[in-house]
């Protein structure tokens, strides 16, 4: 039996070359040739990136994406990155993409929820699911399936190629103890979190990342966003905002797509779309990985600098998680693709909590436990 | 600027393609035949995994590195899928990739602690990191580094290719409240967490998976460790031993690796040595999505079923997580290649609970109670 199998599928692909070849003269190897050179043709596109080199696991993972499809294509498919703003304004991708300006761009879904909310479910919500149940949502949830209808609407095909896991709530000049003290904040702080964080009581405003810091310094905002240790460091808030809080009800992680335009994608050959899907999940496992890493000693090294790590007080959790809602019911009204996949979405959300409290949360509560007390 | 480097880039890749026809005669289509032919040979190799079909998420990631080589290479790498014992016993993969009996197969590595205990560190440890802190160790932390020497003396190279997530504690006959409950179980549990098991009191037993229910039954063992609600379900251990206990001290996580024989990988195409890469990090990536998004709805069935969750008393953890580090230290006097990565293991776990009860254990908490709220 174990023996059959290789010699029958052997049969098997002589069988399909010779249809290959039938009505096709001359030598075998000249006959293979063609056939080869037609499934791997040379391809060169260009993706810019909504994110810079400074953003080191973000732009890592790009670079793992293009060497991965690189060095399995053995140089025909190559993929040229470009910095934000370089071909292409950093948000700017998704409308890039789906025109054909570009073949190829990697970005995060929720910077486009100005076209239309859907895109922030490829990414995550506020108050949603961490890393692994929203890429269990996508993955092996029905999440992709129901997003790639989105998407073709929007004439794009996006690989889930990362995420960031858990962000910061964000830095904060002064001490935030109860809803008091949150009411009438202003912070910088964009899109849906944006949405919820007005919704609760503070006055969002944005502001491009180079600003932040200038405006913490002077006190025109309250607070601000930004991403997690090893990017949040880079800009120096701990000396102008030395209040770090947690937990990031924003953003319990941030999946990146790569966004491929939809003909171009379906004018490739079945092989470079395995490479693609296949390097994506390698660019992925780069970029969690990296900012796993990274981001204790990025955490480390600013509180060395004087940050003083802070928790969100429960009423003011309560307020925001109240506002999210509201704006989730608002949102699903005014929207049926919105309101289609976010049910799918939350189905999913209340199945890996149940899950999770019993299986992941209790084995890390137990081992904080037994790490504090050696 | 942004103009100036598309057409540069253009510039450079014809001036790269004339270097690398520069010296060739002949039509540029039958130069490059015979390049690309050479760098895409057809092969066949053959793949037994320790799992079987029935453990779905694990098999299905055995079915989805298969047909992503299978697809990137247009056919021409194919990688024929064994089940356990059809041509190698389960727990000898090590030896026969090894002894290059079969090229590639797929396995948890600490099956191989009689070879060797360093095997152990690729998969996790009890009381070790979880899923996400042992895959940046792995990826990005310096542990595959550390692990590809240890694995070259073996004669193996191995590709990290997925990970269960948090497994049980385990099913027992009776309810655990304290230490008196746990000493002189007899608990069927394997490898370095039932060494760690009866350092702490109990009795550890080997039994095969297909002899546990009955002796469950019968009351010869008062637990058994298995893995996790969708493998776990199938065995039917509610009927016998209701109790099912978390959290998974022993198994925060078990890595899977394809071991592929070192001479095999080395003698591989550079294309498709990548291949195989990025296939194994999409492997990896449907496993853990298909555990996160299958173990809910397992758990609400068992716990429909009957089944008492129940989470171990504080005194048998302290108990256990004392004879772990009893166990690890034995271990690295007597084994220097255990110490070296074990000391980079240990430093990495330090680092990964230190950020993530500031991170993810604090949003996951303030998830869990929202949603116990709502």
């Amino acid at each position: 039996m174990s023996k059959s199998r290789p010699a029958g599928a052997a049969k098997g692909a002589v069988a399909r070359r010779s249809v290959l070849t039938a009505g096709l003269a001359g030598a075998a190897t000249l006959i293979a040739a063609p056939a080869i050179a037609q499934s791997a043709p040379a391809i060169r596109w260009r993706m810019p990136s909504t994110f810079g080199r400074n953003l080191e696991a973000l732009h890592g993972s790009a670079q793992v994406f293009i060497n991965a499809v690189r060095e399995i294509t053995d140089g025909r498919f190559e993929i040229q990155w470009f910095g934000p703003g370089e071909i292409v304004p950093p948000l700017a991708i998704a409308d890039a993409v789906s025109a054909g300006t570009i073949e190829i761009g990697q970005t995060a879904s929720f910077y486009y929820i100005g076209k239309d909310p859907t895109y922030a479910l490829a990414c995550g919500l506020p108050f949603g699911m961490n890393v692994r149940g929203h890429a269990a949502w996508l993955v092996n949830g029905g999440g992709n399936e129901l997003l790639d209808e989105f998407y073709k609407t929007q004439n794009i095909h996006a690989l889930f190629a990362g995420n960031t896991g858990a962000q910061a709530a964000g830095w904060f000049r002064k001490e935030i103890k109860s809803m008091a003290d949150f009411r009438g904040l202003k912070m910088r702080i964009a899109g849906l979190a944006g949405q919820v964080f007005s919704a609760a009581g503070g006055v969002a405003q944005q502001i491009a990342p180079g600003d932040i810091y200038g405006a913490l310094e002077r006190g025109s905002i309250d607070g601000t966003k930004f991403t997690s240790p090893i990017d949040d460091e880079k800009l120096g808030f701990v000396r102008v905002a030395p209040f770090y809080y947690w937990p990031g009800w924003n953003d319990a992680g941030v999946a990146v797509h790569m966004f491929v335009n939809r003909e171009k994608w379906d004018g490739l050959p079945k092989s470079y779309q395995a490479a693609l899907r296949a390097a994506a999940a390698q660019a992925g496992e780069f970029m969690q990985t990296k900012y796993d890493a990274e981001n204790p000693k990025a955490l480390r090294r600013i509180v060395g600098q004087g940050a003083q790590i802070k928790f969100l007080p429960n009423d003011v959790i309560d307020e925001l998680s109240k506002a999210a809602h509201t704006v989730w019911a608002d949102l699903a009204a005014k929207n049926a693709s919105f309101r289609k996949v976010h049910e799918s979405y939350n189905a999913a959300l209340k199945d890996q909590y149940f899950w999770w409290q019993i299986s992941e949360l209790n084995y890390d509560a137990t081992m904080t436990r037994l790490l504090r007390r050696s």
